[in-house]
């Protein structure tokens, strides 16, 4: 390998810049998928990567592709990249830092002169968090695991369609989605937990991601009138959902080690102080690297919640919203980063992700690997997220390798 | 008294006719204050009150007084109303029938050609439901229990203030608040709860309102990656929030009769599936006819909060946003509801309002009493809200002579 190093300036510098589109008060970013900081944010980027002398294509569900072409015509690119959407309290690190670091290499290959066999291809999945939608529809899609039209067609608690939020922001291209070869693909992300910090770690191996499984439950009670209606004739759906989400919880340590189990999102009808709630739509997010526990532990959230209902009459809907089963990355990509973090004499160790990246659906299609860094405590999905740009330069370089590696120099 | 009568269909037309500005497909109504929807209605009452031939005075907080004049100059004048803004699912009866009783006692009187000599005054009153601020603010202002600048000054979750608001829909009047005698204060409303029905009776005389307090619980923990962060390490809110219903809930129970007590609205920040939640603000509305018990309750409720927020590691502030103690009503204008019903001969029986209604904020500065019809099985608050046209008629009349009685007869 080239003894190349990227910029570790201009790379904090770019992840700054773009921190600023939807920057909140409290120093992190608030810049949902399909809205129009999604837009700045994408026109930003694609900004910088005309700079860079990249052609940038578009496909139907808005995932952007900027090519650095290789001089081998025969040559699949090597793709790396991430995501620019946030959580509605994120930070600057979740995913921006994935897209930016691809970036920052063919800027680093740039400014050295260096031509690369295969083309390289950064890219930007449509929303990967999945705060309005199912998150990472758009890479899933491009893996061939779902259609586009199932992508496109999907509906928010407000109504809003996928299709039609993406067209607003002028982001549905004319590419089709997937069909094209690709020779690998390489994601770098924060870890967003605490074992890199914890044992002083700066590169995470990424040997492949636990599973998910997430649903949604419709507690139906009805409505009435917070003055007049005595307690014993009452079928409040907030109540009901409220014993759920304790006991859903609960649910997880029954399990030796503990899955994890969240309910992040809750939705009250009418949402008025002297109203009994009709009804409550809230999502449960379980995650385990074994399927078949993940399994059991469906089933018993499910038991949960229905006996619940059954006992203060209340309706209750339980149903599936996604599953990822456990995934494993190509031994071949991950080897690929383990020698490119010795070869930077890296501190590093293999782990599993505990958390969904686009690369996960990837690898289902793709030779994939992934390189994780350290991040604050492991905070993320919070305003306060944060990482060294020590580190996020470790993590560029790890990645600058792995692409060389498998890209070929020509 | 007189043998007059009010016109059934006329009421019953009116009321339907006023249902369609911001009808709801299950049949209920979405009206909420200071939003276009409640300047329509405003805007349709305030055209049917001209041709009736009243002259329309709006006060800085909106509330509305359409007055027939009457024909000795130092009489103060006799009011009436209620309020035409709903829940967010609410019915077409609950507050709209007191105020178009009130217009339908005018037309009655005009087209027999009775002159009374105080003036009548048909009152709407500002945001009675509290949505999205603090309820019947607009009426308890006006009866000198708080300022028209606490009013006005109010702030909802999303940040809009009430004044604000007020002015967009061009109901910010240039009237004083209150500062003029009132004889006497006299509102109908369906009862909202199942007694009148249940005992075949057409006419609740209202001996008052039991005592209220209102909270609001605000739990913070700390948002985190729903996949990364062990179980044991968590600080989430709603979780918490979850158990705080469920303990706040059983507190009623300890109490015989049981109060009631409600949690309606919530609020989960970020409230995204795949974060744990950081912060969640509810509201707790607790009503009971024991002005002592209430006390206990609200000491009990927090004690069960802080001990929650205590053992899972969260912050929790639990503040009381409005109290309302027991209401007696005006025994001479109880006993002239009493007499009306007798002289049309409608089943009666005295009893308490379970709810809270603006004559609750008049009482204390007017002699008020309230009128109350059965509503089909007790509902409110709900878009099954319903009433039978003879109850309504009949109530009418009831207020009627109520106002004959005090008003006088030229």
């Amino acid at each position: 390998m080239m003894e190349l190093r990227i910029n570790e300036t201009r790379l904090w510098d770019s992840l700054m810049d773009m921190g600023r589109i939807g920057a909140t008060d409290k120093g992190g970013v608030c810049r949902l998928a399909l809205t129009d900081l999604d837009r700045q944010a994408r026109d930003l980027f694609i900004s910088w990567c005309l700079d860079a002398g990249c052609n940038v294509r578009i496909d139907r569900l808005g995932n952007i592709f900027a090519r650095r072409p290789g001089t081998d015509p025969k040559r699949a690119p090597v793709m790396t990249g991430s995501h620019l959407d946030t959580q509605p309290l994120g930070g600057k690190f979740d995913g921006i830092y994935g897209v930016l670091a691809g970036l920052e290499v063919v800027r680093t290959l740039n400014e050295n002169g260096v031509q690369t066999l295969a083309p390289i291809d950064v890219a930007v999945w449509t929303d990967e968090e999945g705060v309005r939608y199912n998150g990472a529809m758009a890479s899933k899609s491009f893996a061939g695991l779902c259609s586009p039209e199932a992508v496109l067609e999907q509906v928010d608690v407000e109504g809003r369609i996928f299709g039609e939020a993406l067209n607003e922001i002028g982001y549905a291209g004319d590419q089709s989605v997937g069909g094209f070869a690709v020779d690998s693909f390489f994601e770098v992300h924060i870890e967003q937990g605490p074992i890199l910090e914890q044992e002083g770690k700066t590169i995470g191996v990424v040997l492949g991601a636990q599973a998910q499984r997430c649903f949604q439950v419709t507690v139906t009670g009805e409505e009435g009138h917070a003055g007049t209606l005595p307690m014993t004739m009452r079928r409040d759906a907030l109540l009901g959902a409220a014993r759920m989400v304790d006991a859903v919880n609960a649910v997880a340590f029954r399990y030796e080690p503990a899955p994890v189990i969240t309910v992040g999102f809750m939705q009250i009808r009418p949402n008025s102080r002297n109203t009994i709630p009709g009804q409550v739509i809230f999502t449960i997010d379980s995650r385990d690297p074994r399927d078949d526990v993940l399994t059991r532990i469906g089933e018993d959230m499910r038991e949960a919640c229905e006996g619940i209902a059954s006992a203060a009459g209340l309706k209750v809907a339980y149903e599936q919203t996604s599953h990822r089963k456990t995934v494993t990355f190509d031994s071949g990509c991950v080897a690929i980063v383990r020698g490119a973090a010795m070869a930077i004499a890296a501190g590093h160790r293999d782990m599993y992700s505990a958390a969904g990246h686009d690369a996960c659906n990837l690898s289902f299609s793709v030779p994939t690997a992934m390189v994780f860094v350290p991040c604050e405590k492991g905070i993320s999905h919070n305003e306060a997220e944060n990482a060294r740009p020590k580190d996020l330069c470790a993590g560029c370089d790890v990645l600058l390798q792995a692409i060389l590696a498998r890209a070929g120099v020509d």
